[in-house]
């Protein structure tokens, strides 16, 4: 095996040219073989083995810096940089990161998650090299699809201007999870695919020869500034902005790849080098279905079918059947999403519906601006979108829909504990920084009846309205509780004594679990499903105090901010009698691995849950009983 | 006077070309009489004057919208709408906005306040109107400064794929409030200043058939697709995008601009007009100087100064002045701004330390994820912005800066209530949404000393670190204390008994002032400078607690996920015998107005203070006196 001789950074350029190819074939071979057991992001690591085989050729690590926007196609990376036994419990929780993690490896210059941002750090990292007279290379990767988000071009109208080296990689495989969309991608196909632009320079520079006086026109054009330059150079639309486009070249071919690092590298300026590659490359599946394969479960390789079938609904199918059936019945009903139409659901929508079906690329904030547009034109618009993206466009929810109070639907996925990617993708800020927001009313399902009725409730109402609901399977349970979705009030389903627990979206599975033990260890509860997490039921708390001394709060959000705060806020300061244990994540982040591994960590597992209720109900609120 | 004849919207078509010379010289004589004594935004309205002109010869109010980015440039519509009057309280509390409201008028059909958000918001406009079988014109009117924003970008990209109607208008002035920045303003500059470029393509046919085969060349040059475009077209970045681009044209030619955008408005697609404009026009001092006529002060018409003068210094011109001493101490301090050279105070500096300044254009996201990246390269960068425009940014500190905890300071200035401005640029939410970051620490210095001592204790720091201050003048009472700055600790100034208060940043002036009518009262209270807003200072609760019957916290953000949350959080949860009265704004958005009335609208003003606390006191923490 050639990659067995990889055992440290640097290693690859002890390899023969000649083996390069063998060292392609087995690293995919690998990755498809790990993957399949753990899962992980497939597609986008099969489209980067060559182009990251030949950043590792021309770059020196840890001293030169590769910034790996997103993150998720690192995976080669980690393989050449000596991780390979890493990959056994890859996304595990204790195990490697999917992302590159500056505490994992030197050689992980900046971590990344989230999308766009690769350019705008390595400009600061090309720009501290700089004043620290230091010369090292700086190589930012970023894809077509991230550069459908609005930072990577602020980045790159800043990138411009420099006078010093930052090679910039555009991994071009026409996707960002879904196909790209967008006139800037429209424009790096029409570079893809025109006739001999590989060559269009020479080509053109030929045709014009052919014509008498040729020569002499092609001077008189260079007279016209930006004419000739226009003429021959694919990518004008970078050189317009003023950077020196390189490319296109073939991703797959390393030595064309490494020819144009290594010219790249050389100028004294920002140069884009435009990489063609193929998601999914070397493995049919992959190359057939990028959407599935993007982030994948582990899977059979002969077939590349899930090695779990027949799984539960999970809140995602819901969501997309009840927009199947709300855009049916209510044709100003629209949906968006920033470039997810699988991941949030909105595919059927889309068949179904497809005028008023938007997918605007990797773009939160303009998502959101444009639905604020939509429902001040007289539509209902709905923003599918997972939490943690969603923070992107915090300024444009307060600044744009909420000072207006614009009915737009925020339909919140991901909410919650995400397991496998880790901090940049835990979706446990929203309740924090959304409550904050004036006219934001925040709501969670208990189950998946509830998000149907919820969605509908959300459709009729007259101001913003999120709704929060985790990955995973949708809970079937608790069928039986279904009071209509009435603003700002929660909902009673079980009436016992003294301990109440108020429980938010996906904790209230949790709490039912948690009443049932609860009840056979002699502590019956009293279970409310709180809905709304902004506004809080004050009614509901009131008269709850009347009747327990100790109120439970179960979020799955971080502490400050959240649901539970201002519980306890609203006991305190009315001076209710009633003491309030909040249980919710603590403020920090929260690493990758298994949700239920995860939940154990931070505290919102049963067996934790129970624990805490018990021993604050003993030493608290036993003395306060009011059931006597 | 041919003003006088404007009464509602469209008035402005019965009057003939012959006196749109008139009309313009009018307009700007009274702007410049009303906004030399009321203050206002000058420079881009007086730039804006025969552009909005030609929008309202060519649209039909309010059934055609007009999108104004920003909207500060929009005071000829209101004047052209029929709202002369409401200039007499120009951004006065209950007067008419400076910026477009919709409740103002339907001739606003959105609002704005933030940069680059109108494009996304005509796009939704758009496609309402296209879904709903109407067919009126939405015109998107953006600066070149707010083009460097991201999500205007994000916009351009999903509205080159329309094949409906949309009229985007580029009102290029080459400056955003200081002069722009970027690739793309270098780019629309090299249009501007082409030889010839308003006859390019004419110009440059005529040269093409001087030669010998010329026309056949032309048609050669065709069948390579892209590249005759390329060739005639000047505005080719929006056309790759596959944006219609027309112009550019004199902005201040009435009859030009409607021709061209009578034009745009036929074509199926969506549309950009490329006008150009001074910012300024037709008033010499603001011309000279446009950042300090952008949003001016009452001033003087004849020399164009203000009209107070000699005033006291605010905490913009301390922290200038800080600046230029940490730049000259440590060589690795670094500072960025978006757009705001002059108005974040880091003019002095830029001019002192060029090679470590940084404008990064109207880009706050890109701000914070290259500082991030400045931070991850050794460097201690210093990110000045204003706090409502910080909210842009929330992902960025979340994700980019605080997950790594990467020591970037954050200089936000604006933080409160800014006044005439109104809800968009109150800088009141930054403590909630900043606090439940983890990672993320928020300091707010009590006078001008302290922002001092602050920002040196800030660079010292090692991890992510916030310092919130005030618009306005920098207090420079309670001089006489001054203990070093200790991580998480806050300052007891005055020790009293059983009523203690809590104030942050600007509100310790306050609190100082209402602890001296309330001794008068009767009432002693122990007044404690907080200084951090995050993490609470717990120690001092819980020794305060121990000789108080009430604390009061005070502070300039809304209550929701505030300073006072936190503190009164601490006290209940673990049953401090001690109340606890919150002091802050509600949790709403907060109009425009003179400050002064601001404060006491939503009860921060010194006499509410005082009665609330004097009405708690009475109400719970008289019976519960810890003092006797």
């Amino acid at each position: 095996m050639v990659l067995d001789s990889i055992k440290k950074p640097n290693d690859i350029k002890d390899i023969p040219p000649s083996q390069y190819d063998e060292l392609a074939r087995e690293i995919r071979e690998f990755l498809i073989n790990k993957i399949s057991v753990t899962g992980g992001h497939l597609g986008s690591n099969l489209g980067a083995v060559e182009l990251t085989m030949a950043l590792h050729l021309v770059a020196d690590l840890p001293d030169d810096k590769i910034i790996w926007d997103v993150g998720h196609q690192s995976y080669t990376h980690k393989l050449l940089t000596g991780r390979q036994a890493g990959f056994e419990n890859l996304r595990k929780y204790g195990g490697m990161s999917g992302f590159p993690k500056r505490k994992e490896s030197l050689c992980d210059s900046f971590d990344t998650g989230h999308s766009s941002t690769s350019v705008s750090a390595g400009l600061g990292l090309v720009k501290a090299r700089d004043l620290k007279g230091e010369d090292h290379a700086v190589f930012a990767v970023i894809g077509d699809g991230a550069l459908t988000g609005g930072m990577a071009y602020e980045a790159l109208n800043n990138a411009a201007r420099l006078d010093t080296n930052y090679v910039i990689v555009l991994n071009d495989n026409n996707m960002s999870i879904a196909e790209n969309v967008g006139g800037m991608s429209k424009y790096l196909r029409k570079i893809r695919t025109a006739e001999a632009y590989k060559d269009f320079k020479i080509v053109l520079e030929n045709k014009l020869n052919k014509f008498p006086n040729g020569p002499q026109l092609v001077d008189t054009l260079k007279r016209y500034k930006s004419g000739v330059k226009q003429l021959v150079v694919p990518g004008m639309f970078f050189e317009d902005m003023g950077i020196t486009y390189l490319g296109p070249v073939d991703g797959h071919d390393v030595g064309a790849v490494v020819r144009m690092l290594k010219e790249a590298r050389k100028l004294p300026k920002c140069v884009l080098v435009h990489v063609i590659t193929k998601k999914g490359k070397g493995y049919m599946p992959a190359e057939r279905h990028p959407a599935r394969f993007h982030g994948a479960e582990p899977f059979d390789i002969q077939t590349g079918l899930p090695l779990k079938r027949g799984r539960k609904a999970n809140y995602t199918d819901i969501f997309s059947t009840v927009m199947t059936k709300l855009g049916a019945r209510n044709e100003n009903v629209v949906a968006i999403t920033a470039a997810m139409p699988d991941g949030t659901g909105l595919k059927r929508f889309a068949n179904m519906y497809p005028d008023r079906f938007f997918d605007v690329g990797i773009a939160e904030e303009h998502a959101v601006t444009f639905a604020a547009g939509l429902a001040a034109g007289g539509l209902k618009p709905i923003v599918a979108v997972y939490s943690s993206f969603l923070q992107r466009a915090y300024d444009q929810i307060l600044h744009d829909v909420c000072i207006q109070n614009l009915p737009v639907v925020f339909a919140i996925d991901r909410a919650g504990l995400v397991g496998a990617d880790g901090e940049t993708h835990q979706g446990i800020f929203d309740i924090s920084y959304m409550s904050s927001i004036p006219n934001m009313t925040i709501m969670a399902p208990k189950n998946k009846w509830e998000l149907s009725d919820m969605m509908k409730f959300a459709v009729g109402f007259s101001s913003p309205i999120a709704i929060r609901y985790p990955r995973g399977e949708a809970y079937d349970g608790l069928e039986e509780f279904r009071a209509p979705v009435v603003y700002g009030k929660c909902e009673v389903l079980y009436e016992e004594n003294d301990i109440a627990l108020f429980a938010l979206g996906s904790m209230v599975k949790t709490a039912e679990e948690v009443r049932r033990e609860l009840k056979e260890m002699g502590y019956p509860c009293s279970l409310v499903n709180a809905r709304f997490a902004k506004p809080v039921d004050t009614d509901a708390i009131d008269m709850i105090c009347m009747g327990h001394s100790l109120i439970v709060t179960l979020e799955e959000n971080v502490l400050s901010g959240g649901y539970g705060e201002k519980v306890r806020d609203y006991v305190f300061d009315n001076k209710l009698e009633c003491d309030v244990l909040t249980i919710a994540l603590p403020d920090d982040y929260v690493e990758h691995g298994n949700v239920d591994i995860l939940k154990k960590e931070v505290g919102i597992d049963n067996e934790t849950v129970i624990n805490r209720i018990v021993t604050q109900y003993i030493s608290w609120g036993n003395k306060h009983r009011k059931d006597t």
